[in-house]
């Protein structure tokens, strides 16, 4: 089968970090480029992050831009899951060999797809400020997204963090809204799914058990990562950014419901909010595929898989 | 033990039905009085069906008063869960041959606890109107409000009908912020616990063995009340209100946790969003007692025994 | 001719005391009562100013009773116009030696209202608190009212003042809004023409010349009235209150244009600004009648003629 | 002295048009170049405007490159003072020979500003977006800005069209707020003063009397622009955008206030208000010059002097 073509545009993060390794080793996925934004970490942190994972997997080839440095109309707002440099707990990581692109990443972005033979999957990862410029910027390259696969949102469950909405839509609302009124085939994979794929103790076992070396760094981002979870939260680490790359390999690993999705913009204590109809009840059309539930084991099968020599 | 004094402002509605049932039947509670609210229907409805359903439970002697009309800053929303009538499906219902308190509800309420002799228990379980009304208008009474334990709001999941927040306070957001913000002993009794008190097959079946008159006339409310829920949400009929009422009898009833608690009242999409910071994080002293968790058993085990002559 | 029946809801104020004076004064005024709200300053102070301004002017047979003390929606907001007591720079002041009358102003508006054989005009010259819980709580009194003619909102011109909108609508816009979609005949004397009656020099030099108690007392409170304007904006007094009751005299003293008025409750910056489409833009139809162009000269001359003896 | 160097950024319009015979002709202004937005018409309208009217003046050599088609956070609204073509009643307009820089004008913005060898003044005549998204996106440009004197806000005066907030402004607050907030030095020309700068038959005689082609095409421009203006509000054409040109050829035109501006932007009915404060009072830096005064005869002068070989 002919490798899905595929975008990824975070904020490198642990967990941003996971779905590099993951679409770098799929064979199902044709890794065009990566373009970072601002979101766990200030851009500088989570451009150099995305260079020094990419050096440390093997996957100099993968050409990165750097994008936007704060959000389309707020002040920015850093995330804490990561510690300070976005990607705290690596020993391994070595400073990079290789040059960014030239480029501002959402022009690359723009190239990337203009001169893409076929429409290729985006997959989001942090705040939409990215994409949001892209659509704004370059409207013509819409016909060239066969479909955006993000991380975001939360519909039945609220973040357990200050604010009850999900940290990348809070983060840039005004972006997240351009994207999921574009007219795109756009799937939100948020917390409601994300929150049920936690990486425990069973699992450190398994990623012990594997014994590569790419395992072994697997391991030592993901015990950071949910030791400094349990100490915020009291739970395991949420893989949120890489259940989006597994579902584009393997859509059924979530399920998904159609709804019309709005962002609450004016919000004062709820805003990012993500307001669903699922019931047609507002008459207005579906705009987004909501992941609804998720297999969590499988998840972990094709993690697992991808960390095998 | 000395019954606990008890004021109980309602917008009845099968769930405030069974709560002036338990109210009126319990030896643990002495109901003061009862005042309604436009809410489940609007106010000639709700002050309607508690006189009637007074009548029906032979307590006649308990004074109603009528308070508002529509919400304080808000056009009037009516809810649809109990049918047109708000007390749809009650064959038993018998009009009433008892008279209204001459006096506004929010005066009567005035009264009642400046005539008591102890700090009273008020238990609102449709929207904050009259209590926001109450405090806003007769400052004074507060020291007679030993505690306000309230049906409202929705911290950790989100209302499945078509606004993600709770209806009551999604009806009158402004009174609801003036209760919490009112310096007094809050507990919001949200949907993260009434949606786990639903009333089922197993919960009709000891119903049917009670076999009482008062008994039947319950299981009439809340088949009715069942089947319309699961009509909308596909799920069985969950009794928000007399988990109030049994609460303030058995506070164990529930878990609460304390946080500082907003209410959105600019949001577009989400107002009525009850934002809480459990974490201390905005540095703002708590001012709501939040209630996380239920023994929806025990809940049951109380409304058999109110039942039963 | 028979004189027109008026009840003046206040929050005195040196410019609310001038209100006062030609109500009582006027022959064209029947002044049924008076009652006050917090605004230029908080409900004890101006309560206490209305019935100190009664005395002085042996009005002692008009019922004040005292309204709310916070607004229905908002904290509460003090104005700074008149100084701490709302009425500073009045030696002649005498303590009251009326009683209030013993009923929530609120009530004793619905009062006056059911009790008159005929329509009533309601002259609100403060925050409309009291009159929008007159409207919420006693929805009945509509009918016995024949007109509201506010002081309030800013249409062509902004308050010079830090927000760009009316202090009385700024104080508490859901009153405000309440008042306006009421369906009554309501007419608001805003900032573009109470900004053109201003006291200064000449019209010192006129009331110089009266000589009458009344004009001195009411000189004293102007020059200080002026003294503060003129420090806080540069400019005269404006004497926003007394033109509401000038103009209930003497409607052609200004000229209206109809007008749909929204006020806005969401703003950041500019909340309570009163936002008219003259032109039926919108579609939606016109509910207020807001105050264009005054004639500033004929207002003195009625001030002049309301002060000799 | 040395020529200003200046770069255009608008939506022609017919002021903007106006604006740019001004800046075209006068020896005092060095125009490295026009970028164009949406605004008084679509992007496609005001790009193939400014393209023709540079074409009419023998002004072939500017380069001109199409910036945003829709503000960064709201749907596109467009103007209706300019009719549909943006530019109506203009006979003598040619189709154009020139070609559009290809290069994105966000894009084109940062590479003048980084190619020229001294800091350049930008004018936005149009809603912000442009600046705003070059803001976003090149923050490096920042330094190469001398000042930006932008036509948008109204502050002691409201637009008399629906919305009483300035057009530009009321198109992309967001975009705005970028702007205000940047750092920059800053001055909004806003209604406050292009509204005293009316085109009526006085200014047409002026204008008959030069006869020169270019004046013949202005007068014409002029006479369709006022008879839409009058139509519409009642009063001559304003002429907002020259009015930036001709202040940045001679500052001491216009007088300004320096404040501390916000503007709004979760207004329901006032969004886009510009709200300032002039005193200091909320203790903010000030990040504003606000025009305040206009000599609306020097300016008149200037243009004549402008049209005359």
């Amino acid at each position: 089968m002919k490798p899905i073509k595929v975008i990824l545009d975070c904020d490198p993060g642990h967990d941003d970090a996971i779905a590099l390794v993951m679409a770098h080793r799929s064979p199902a996925i044709d890794l065009l480029g990566v373009t970072t934004v601002c979101g766990n970490a200030p851009l500088a942190k989570t451009t150099s992050n995305a260079l020094r994972i990419l050096e440390l997997i093997g996957a100099r080839d993968v050409p990165v831009a750097a994008g936007c440095v704060q959000p389309l109309a707020r002040p920015l707002v850093l995330g804490t899951a990561d510690g300070p440099s976005g990607l705290d707990g690596s020993p391994y990581l070595l400073e990079p060999t290789t040059e960014l692109v030239p480029m501002h990443g959402v022009d690359f972005l723009a190239k990337l797809l203009r001169e893409a033979d076929e429409p290729v999957v985006v997959a989001p990862t942090g705040p939409l400020t990215n994409i949001g410029m892209l659509l704004l910027k370059h409207p013509d390259v819409k016909e060239k997204i066969a479909r955006i696969v993000l991380m975001g949102g939360a519909f039945w469950r609220r973040s357990e963090i200050i604010t009850p909405t999900e940290f990348n839509i809070f983060c840039d609302p005004e972006a997240a809204r351009i994207v999921i009124d574009s007219g795109l085939d756009v799937t939100m994979v948020g917390l409601d799914v994300t929150m049920h794929v936690l990486v425990e103790e069973p699992q450190f076992k398994r990623l012990e058990a594997i014994g590569t070396h790419l395992s072994k760094v697997v391991l030592d981002w993901l015990r950071f990562y949910e030791k400094l979870h349990r100490g915020q939260m009291g739970i395991g680490g949420a893989l949120h950014d890489p259940l989006v790359l597994a579902s584009i390999i393997e859509p059924s690993l979530i399920e998904t419901r159609e709804a019309h999705v709005e962002i609450d913009l004016t919000a004062t204590h709820a805003f990012g909010a993500t307001v669903a109809d699922f019931w047609g009840l507002r008459g207005l059309p579906n705009n987004v595929k909501v992941a609804s539930r998720v297999d969590s084991d499988r998840f972990f099968e094709m993690l697992y898989a991808s960390l095998t020599d």
